[in-house]
C-alpha cells in the first residue's frame, strides 16, 4: 500500500477537462438562426396533438425503459428487428455510451489501438470531448482539402489512421461540409475498419442515399439516427442506433434504466405516423438548399455541395469571421469554426425559403 | 508492442456484466400497483396545463442546455445559488455521473480506496450496478439490523467501511426499508468520510427533516432530489444534486450537453409554481401511511416505522415470497426482494387511501 497522501475528491482525469460550450442560443427578438442546423419547420399538428393527449396523469408512471413501442415501430419501418435498435436521450447520449462500451481507458501496458476514439475531422467537436472524459485518446484522420474520404488504398498512409482503433466515428453526410459520401465508399471504410465503426447520420435525411443496410449486414457497424434534425424534435432528445444485436445488448447493459423521457418516445411514435408531413419538408428544405447555394455562388461564395440541411460556403471579400458579424449586425446568425481547413467557412443552416432569401438580401449587401 | 491478436469489439468488463433489470410495469386491468413507489396522485392540473401550452412549434429547438431557469428557481427555494446545482434526466443520470466523475476505474499499483463505490446495504440496487459498469469496486457495508446506521465509532469496525472511499452512497430515508436518519448522524457520517458522501433524497418530501444544510456546508457532501417521486414526474426524468459549487462544475463537464429534455424542465418549473398541491398530498399520502402502518399490525405484520412512502413489513403466517403471489392473484402488486435481511419482508408503496383499503382487505382474507 503506497504511503498516506489525501486523495482528491474528483478524478485528476476530470479535473483537467474544459467543458462542452453548445451553440449559442440566443434570444433575440427578430432573429433569424442559422447557426445549429435546426429544422425550420414545426414537428407536424398531429404530433403536436398525439403529445397533448399524453399530458394526463400517468406522467407520475415511469416510462417504458427500453422504448419498447418505439423500437418495434422503427424496425417496422427500417425492415430490421426491435433487437437492432437501442433508443437514447438524443444520439448525443449513445455516441457517449459507445465511447464506454467499446474503448477502453487509457493504460500502461495497453495496445495504443484499445483506447483509441478515432474520426474523420474535420466533423462533429463532440467526438473529441468523449474520448476524453472517458480517459481515452482522440484520434482525427484528416478528411481530404474536399472534405472527400481518403481512398482505403490511401488510408493506412493516412495521418494517423489505426485500422485496429477500438471506435472509428463517421459523420455521413460530413458536418460540417455537408458532403455525401457513397455507400460503396462506407462499405469499403468498413472493410479496414477492425473496430467499431458508427456512421452518424444525424442528417441523412437530406441525403440521396443512407447506410442502413451497413448496419444490418456487418458485426462491427452501428448507424446513429436522430429525430431532433429532420423531425423537429431537439427539444425532446430522441436519438437511436441501428446495428447487430449483440452490440445493442451491449449498449443496453450500460445505459440509464429510463434514458428516454416518456412524452419523447409519444413525440417519436407520432412522427413515425405522419412521416409524409415530414418528408414534404425535406423536399421543401432541399429546393431552398439548392436555390440558396446557386445564388451565394453568384454572389462570389464558394459553396460546397451539400447533402444536409445546412451549406458550407467560403465567403468573398472579407474573412468569415468578419461575415459572421456583419450578419450578425442584420440578426443573422450563423456558424463559424476557428479551427483549421475550415476558418474560412461559414455554415449556414438551411432555413425557411423566406429566411434564405433574408440571408441572400443581406449578403448582397454585405459583398456589394 | 504486444503480438498482434484480434480484438475483441466490446470491452470484456461490459461483455461480463447483467444488465439491470428495471421493477415490473405490467398492464393489468384493474391492478393495484404497489410495487414501484411512484405517487399515487397525478401532476397538479396547472402542471399539466403549463406542459400542454408549451406543446408547440418550439420543440424543433434546443432545450436550455442548463436548465437555467429551473436551477434559478431550485435555488430560490433551497436558499442556495444556481451553481449549487446540477439537473439530470433523473436522479440515475447523476449518481451514474457522479460514479464517472468521482471515482477511478480499479486498476493495478492503485489505492483501492480510490475505485470503491461504497455504500450502506441494503439500499438502492443501482449503486452496485453503477460501480461495476465502470469497472469500479462495489463496497456494501451493512446497515444495522434495524436498518440503522452504524454508530460512527463502530463505522471502523464494520465491515468494510472505508474512510478514505471515493465516493459513499447513503439513501436517507433508507430504501427499501423507509428508515429516516437524523442530520447529526448524517453529519457524524460525513465527519468521518474523507471522499464523496451523497445522500440520496429520493423520498425525503415524505420524511419530518433533510440534509440540504449538510450539502450547503461540506465541500464534500452531495445531496439527490428528484421530482420522479414526491412531485408526480417518473414520466419525465427530471433529478438534480445539491452541493459545492466545485463538486458541481466538475459534474457539468462530463454531462451530455443538453441531458434535460424541454417538457420535463416546464413540467418541473410548472411543479414549483404549485408546491401547495404537492405538500397537501404528502400529508395524505403520510396519513395513508400511518392508518395503513396501524391496520398490517393489527394483523400481525411487523411494520417497520417509515419516513417515505412506502412500508416495508414482514408478513404473519406465510414466508414473504408467498404473500406476495397471494396478494398478486387478489391483483395487488407489491415487492419482495430475493436478499439476505430482507427476504423475509414485503416493500408495499403507500397509495392512496382507497388502494390501502384494498390492501388491507386482501391482507385480512390472507391472514385469517
Amino acid at each position: 500500500m503506497p504511503p498516506f497522501r489525501p486523495q482528491p475528491l474528483i478524478r485528476p482525469l476530470v479535473e483537467a477537462l474544459h467543458p462542452y460550450v453548445p451553440g449559442e442560443q440566443p434570444k433575440v427578438k427578430g432573429l433569424i438562426k442559422l447557426n445549429t442546423n435546426e429544422n425550420p419547420y414545426p414537428p407536424s399538428p398531429r404530433v403536436l396533438a398525439a403529445i397533448k393527449t399524453a399530458v394526463d396523469g400517468r406522467l407520475r408512471l415511469y416510462p417504458n425503459p427500453t422504448a419498447q413501442s418505439l423500437r418495434e415501430k422503427l424496425a417496422e419501418l427500417h425492415r430490421c428487428r426491435p433487437e437492432n435498435i437501442i433508443v437514447g436521450n438524443g444520439s448525443d447520449e449513445l455516441l457517449a455510451l459507445a465511447v464506454r462500451c467499446f474503448v477502453e481507458p487509457a493504460r500502461p501496458g495497453q495496445r495504443r489501438s484499445r483506447s483509441l476514439v478515432q474520426y474523420f475531422a474535420p466533423s462533429y467537436s463532440l467526438y473529441p470531448v468523449l474520448a476524453d472524459a472517458h480517459g481515452a485518446e482522440p484520434n482525427p484522420v484528416p478528411l481530404r482539402p474536399d472534405f472527400g474520404l481518403p481512398a482505403t488504398a490511401a488510408l493506412n498512409r493516412a495521418v494517423g489512421w489505426e485500422s485496429q482503433a477500438s471506435l472509428t466515428f463517421l459523420t455521413t453526410p460530413n458536418a460540417p461540409s455537408g458532403r455525401g459520401y457513397s455507400n460503396a465508399e462506407l462499405e469499403a471504410l468498413g472493410r479496414v475498419t477492425k473496430g467499431i465503426l458508427i456512421l452518424d447520420e444525424a442528417y441523412v435525411e437530406f441525403s440521396a442515399q443512407n447506410a442502413l443496410a451497413l448496419a444490418l449486414k456487418y458485426p462491427h457497424v452501428l448507424v446513429a439516427r436522430t429525430f431532433s434534425k429532420a423531425y423537429s424534435l431537439c427539444f425532446q432528445r430522441i436519438g437511436y442506433f441501428i446495428g447487430p444485436p449483440r452490440l445493442i445488448l451491449a449498449l443496453n447493459k450500460i445505459r440509464d434504466s429510463y434514458n428516454v423521457n416518456g412524452l419523447g418516445q409519444v413525440a417519436a411514435l407520432g412522427t413515425l405516423d405522419d412521416l409524409e408531413y415530414y418528408r414534404a419538408n425535406f423536399r421543401r428544405i432541399i429546393a431552398t438548399r439548392q436555390k440558396l447555394s446557386r445564388q451565394l455562388a453568384e454572389l462570389g461564395f464558394e459553396v460546397l455541395p451539400s447533402q444536409t440541411n445546412f451549406i458550407l460556403a467560403r465567403p468573398p471579400k472579407f474573412p468569415a469571421k468578419a461575415w459572421l458579424e456583419k450578419l450578425r449586425q442584420r440578426k443573422i446568425l450563423v456558424r463559424w469554426f476557428n479551427q483549421d481547413c475550415v476558418r474560412d467557412y461559414l455554415r449556414i443552416t438551411v432555413g425557411t425559403a423566406r429566411e434564405a432569401d433574408a440571408l441572400v438580401a443581406a449578403a448582397r449587401t454585405i459583398a456589394r
